[in-house]
């Protein structure tokens, strides 16, 4: 049975690929919590270095993330580590696939007028879907190195900037509720980045983009 | 039954295109060959009107462009036609979606040493992505707005600059033939876009990049 | 003495780099105003041919632009004909300098929610700025290859969106007006200009962005 | 006497903008040689937090990096460091000039066909300058944000990969050597970023990009 390693794997987007996956790979979830079968804070440079000798992934999950008032924690969790794990396992894998989450917010907020949080967050995203795109144009090796940047996403992570994001059941209930943004289900990601995954041989998706709607619309 | 406009629908992509909607939907192609339903030079800015005034499409795929040594011919029909298109279908349309193809050119070669009709390409097709995201981005209409990017595909229009891109046959049959590139086929391309228009209504996808491998490896 | 080509020369930024430049060049103006050296509409194919065959300028400013609701205008003038320029007098100069003058919405807007003549103006002027990279990197000619991106500068042309831009001394001046953007004087862009000319023959500058303070700070 | 503040400032283009601010600026440079006035790792969060509490500089300059083929090294000094810093004097500097010396390849080597090293480099010299661009952008305080990329410049970093860059007098001098790639010097690098520093208090240059000729042009 082939391995699936996932980081952020016991929560939001990073769970729900752990659960649509199990079906086919043997799964091992990496994340800070003791759920994880692999519990330890990724911002550490030996914690990293072991999971690196450790394991061998046919498919890596490049998820864990979080969002935070700590800028440096940021910075570290969402952008050092990950480019540093994409670079190791990348290296180590003889083949197989890496998808890296990164997120709609490097796509567009970066360079907008945003609060710093926001700012942190897009950009380290965009550091790593930078190196993921670079990676995957190099081609100096057989592995599909691929970048899904989902839009928000109903997760426990988002909601202390997310007064107005709602799920979408709540957005197309509410017919005058046009201010909300209406937030893709963790599933609805997993299930696009399968669809990535199965794709034929020859055929790579190196980058690949989710947005939701803002507005209801009533004859949409 | 719904109505799909196709520009460059009579070859390639396009054709391809055609073909996988016709099953659903009333298509009209629209190419400079006499073959197409609406046949017509795209850079010509009378025949724009006249099909934005005749046509209010569920679905438009921008797709035509050409590749030629006359780079004028490739900036008008390729960046300002389609970018032009875009703009009167996106007014025009009440909702719908729209469906532009770019070009992985748009992605990594424009800034890489290239022959300067790579760049021409490269550049329009970049600036129709980039007004692609912009629409997309400033969500004041329920429509979807989405990009595809494919890789080179075994089409007609890539054959002046393609001595080593071959099918994905023959590159899965020369084992010794690990300088060509495999091409994506036209209908593996119209299946992708179908995927994309088939999402759920609160799901769009701004931008979806296709890319194929370079080498073949033994035990990928 | 040695020849500076510039469109748009007659209004705004290109007048004040066509006064700047004609102490030591002579000078040549193109714009649709009947003062223009060489009166006529750029997005007319027949004129951009008709300059290309008459001028092998040593200096190349392509800064003609236009902001309008006319979209299909902006994306002639603004995208199409000042890359089919770039293209041609790049192909016909042996050696000096191009100056492409693109506009910092290219940088920043054109991903942001903005309104659609803005996206317009935007997209059009980084379409302007790729391909003046592009080519600038793909380093086949001895052509020092740039681009300026101006923020907003006190022209007319900006009059139509600008009710809180206000010019340099009112915005020091009005000590509570603290919504106002301070706009760049055209000679100040003009002097950047000349400063990107006048660099050593092994000094080129692809890119340079100019914006200015958004708020009058006390101690600044 | 204003305070100038200049990470990596002991060699190569800090150490010639130390020099240079040296006559109107009270200088601290930072770096690992014990020659520095503050030696230290800047991968090291505490010596960051300790630079931070002890210093106001009016003037940041965020230039330390290192070129290794230990990749988590690179991605920890030239990405994460560099980015925290930013953040970090960029919230409580309470006005003045920050500038971040980010690098050409970060332009246009980042997603062409390169060898890791390069890749790991660029992407985190693009990450600096993505959050740079980000807060200029974001223009909540009367800082200016400012970012240079300099292209290969004649300093002991770029040794390792530098068989074909060359310094200006050779490069001229050699007459047949048309593969050489001639270096941009510290000094003039330096200059540059004191004319950025010395512009008007409504003048901010976020984004300014050298590079320098590949070829030796004999009419140029």
């Amino acid at each position: 049975m082939k391995l699936a390693l996932i980081t952020g794997g016991t929560r939001g987007i990073g769970k729900a690929v752990a659960d649509i996956l199990r079906e086919e790979y043997k799964v091992v979830t990496v994340a800070r919590s003791s759920e994880a079968d692999e519990p330890g804070n990724l911002s550490d440079s030996k914690f990293r270095a072991y999971l690196v000798e450790k394991y061998t992934p046919d498919i890596f999950v490049n998820n864990a993330a979080l969002l935070s008032y700590n800028f440096e924690e940021m910075i570290q969790t969402n952008g050092m580590a990950a480019v540093d794990l994409l670079f190791k396992f990348y290296n180590k894998m003889p083949n197989g696939t890496i998808i890296n989450v990164s997120s709609i917010s490097a796509e567009k907020n970066f360079l907008a007028r945003e609060p710093q949080i926001r700012i942190a967050y897009a950009t380290a995203k965009k550091y790593l879907k930078d190196t993921s795109l670079s990676l995957a144009y190099s081609k100096n090796k057989p592995i599909k190195v691929m970048c899904i940047s989902p839009a928000a996403t109903d997760t426990d992570m988002i909601k202390p900037i997310s007064n107005n994001y709602v799920p979408v059941e709540e957005h197309y209930t509410n017919y005058n509720y046009y201010n909300s943004i209406c937030m893709t289900r963790p599933y609805e990601v997993a299930n696009i980045i399968k669809w990535m995954i199965e794709q034929p041989e020859w055929i790579v998706i190196p980058e690949l983009v989710i947005d939701n709607h803002y507005e209801k619309s009533v004859n949409w």
